[in-house]
């Protein structure tokens, strides 16, 4: 992190834009009595930087029909083929989220799909895939927390 | 889902801001030859009707310095404490998502640290939660996957 | 079974009635050429020795919205309190099946809920009665053989 | 189930049923003060529509010789034979129940035997067919509970 | 057990040949007060009825350098192999008990060895047996029980 | 072992012994062409130096109704009190064999019960003891070795 | 590691050292082309600055008489206690090594006995530590490698 | 150890190479009130007997950065291959130890890798090794304990 010193203003900004991705830069400007053009500058160098990655959309997933979410474990016949796999995966847009873990398996995916049938086919393709040699499911009653809003503000107040 | 017609236009606007929060409605309007009154009115509907619940940024945590992801699983003395407990995971920011799971565990998280002695610190924290009876982890060697973009694209497209 | 000597005619009898409950003893009699005097002794023999227990309805349970059916483990404190457990189990009108099993778990229970949310609020029950120390869930995604037919003619060839 | 509506009449016709699938529709008209007719059009509706799938026999497996019961949990060695693997399953009658399942096993049996020698040969059965790649057992020593009839009076009090 | 109605004095001789196998069987007569002749006769009886099959030395293995113990679980390919993985398995005389089992093996092995080293050398003999799949091995620290004599006397008080 | 100096002759007494614990020492003698006397003072000798612990009876337990084997692993609450849990479990005749076990149990035990019913009572008197947490129980379909012969033989070709 | 510039001569110093640490300094220079007391005075700033914290003897522990090795996993009634317990762990010379551990179990120990009875003595003052709520033990069959002169090596070719 | 009879002269000597490997013999020797020749003489001979086996430097690996521990328990497809993979890993530097073990692994490994990262590299590689069937890791969140000191005093002080 030493190359991207972030300083207070850069703190501040990122603070409101966490809270709102879509706050005009000038009402940021306005709250930290600085210019709009500074609050650019700032934005595109945390951009330019990579630290800034984006924005994405937060929908209700319960209210589009996509109430099911699931944990699927992978174990692979071999993890010279994790790379090969990942890339299949990739193409199932029900997996949200796919990391390569330590423990009993080798990667380890987050599903949403719209029923217990959905969830079969989605767990199907994962199966499905060449390589893949078994895969476990958890199920998630109710997820209660899914906020990065809390880690984000905490590591502006931390740094 | 009956009460929330979303019309064609409705996904291409979702569709666009998917892609991008921050396009301004102009934008939008200018692509989808409409006028940036009705994307306004249209997206305003879409909050009021809790689909839109929000936007959220995307930030390089690895230049943030938290590299480190594990997942967290819990074992409660009681399953009556779920709620409780929840509260209190729900005051450690560096849980980022929390779901009630079936199963091995009652409760299962992700976290974010800045390292192996950070994510001991953050485990320790939920272990010393009342009612936690004992946790397992599951560290993340690498995220491939964090991506909901597809879903909601398919999820448009399907409907 | 020594004393419930069941001869040919009482097997042929079981046979039809195992496919339709409600076949009237009118036509069992025609089909084997006996009076519906001796069917109606006959059936009648059969259930004071205990044989048939009854005749039990078979539902449609996804088209009356209890499509969600999972296995619960049930871990007790200790065995001792495995009576009272099954009792209070037993109130639990979701639970179709519990048996008291060797190998990890104390009680193994098949629970019918309407969806994922009803199925936490069932698990919950379990999980809440005095004695039961944690319970581990296993769903099914999809019940494919469900049929005591088989068995109950394969006995009756068999005898 | 909003093609079915079910009225108050197909609920205490069911009711009935549920506790004797014998008794004759002209002691259901006399209860509920209708005529026989209208209780056989009820019941033909309520078949028709697939609410009623037909009934079945409770017999006393123990008195018949046949009071072992294990539950068998099902490894294939790739999901896309789970049809296959079914059908032959399908072809053992000492088998009751099977569910395509989440979490360890890719499916899980009920079944029911002589005793400890049978079930080997049970077990050994669904071991030997092609695609099986391990099976895991758990033996009830004692079934307490089997009993939809509380379920299906929840069920019609419910609706 | 019908055929061989063991009578009183079946179970007094029984009871002190659990004893001592050496037991003269005048000894057992002048107890009995029974000649030696009908002892010999009551003997070979229950030996035609397959009741006692012999007698086994009872000698201290850890005197003789043989205080290693453990057990051993066994993971077939596929249980068709089983007939044939046991006789391969009664090929070594370190092995000296070896049950079909229930649960996650497929069979279950009761091994003793000189030290930790030839243990390991029993061990691959089992794993290096075709079909055989993998082991898992759980070791003894202490047999404090090893005793069948309890159960011989119960079984004769209690018939 | 090295005080207990078994020469050849003593390794043929046991090995006839091993065959049969009732064989008269005249007959050993006959043939190892040596007197009768000299078989008794080197069976003494080795009763004295506690090799030769004595000798048990071979019954057929499924003859005599106990056929149901079943291996239980007992977790402990503390392992301060592993002696007095395998004083109460000594007390329960049905335990055969009791050991003290590396890996996931605390004690494992082999049990014979008459019955599936049977086995489930032996089980809870098992975890009905004072300092028991849990129990896991493994059934044996079939015990197809149980044979120290073999191992006995296979020590004094050894020696 | 930025403060502790190690150059090529550090390097070949260590390299020395990690295959001898008894070789005296005079022969390092000689080596090296270097003067005696430079060797004393990098040797000394490596020791200041942390880097080389002392050397230990390699014995032969089999002809010691300590040949037997295990693993503990340690699972803690609170994770709060994880101090305490190492603490009192730390008074068991018998345990080499022990890890705060993610997964299973909460501490991870390396334990060295004489036999299988002293193993016992040694997990059971693990078992007996206040906090302390079970262990698991895997024992190792033989210590292929135990050498980290490859690592060290590897780490100053790296640098 | 019979042959090996190390006297109290020779404990004193091992104590003092045991705290400080580097300690001239004249300093040993002027504390034991012996001459340096004799110093010399006894170590060699518990050199030449193999139970001094050599001497290892003592580093501070998070100082070098290589602050990452993580056990790994490997699976073979066939015990057979044990010595094979042995020898595979031993060229894997970051292994500092291995063993053959009972329980679920067949082989068990120690690592020490820079951060995450490269402990997934160093995973892959024993995951690349042909014959090794599975991996399972288990990450160390803080080495607590890591001394032979205690236990070589305690077995000096024991014999």
């Amino acid at each position: 992190m030493s190359k991207f010193r972030l300083d207070e203003v850069d703190h501040q900004i990122l603070d409101m834009l966490i809270d709102n991705t879509r706050i005009p830069f000038t009402d940021i400007a306005k709250k930290l009595l600085i210019s709009a053009g500074t609050v650019h500058v700032r934005v595109k160098k945390m951009e330019d930087a990579g630290i800034i990655m984006g924005s994405s959309l937060v929908l209700d997933y319960d209210k589009l029909g996509y109430s099911f979410i699931a944990y699927v474990g992978v174990f692979l016949n071999n993890t010279s083929q994790t790379k090969f796999v990942l890339q299949r995966i990739n193409e199932i847009p029900f997996v949200t989220v796919a990391s390569v873990t330590t423990g009993k398996f080798n990667i380890f995916c987050k599903i949403r799909a719209k029923d217990t049938k959905h969830a079969k086919d989605v767990i199907f393709m994962i199966d499905d895939i060449e390589g893949v040699y078994r895969t476990e499911t958890m199920i998630s009653l109710e997820e209660s927390i899914n906020d990065k809003k809390r880690l984000m503000h905490t590591i502006f107040k931390d740094i």
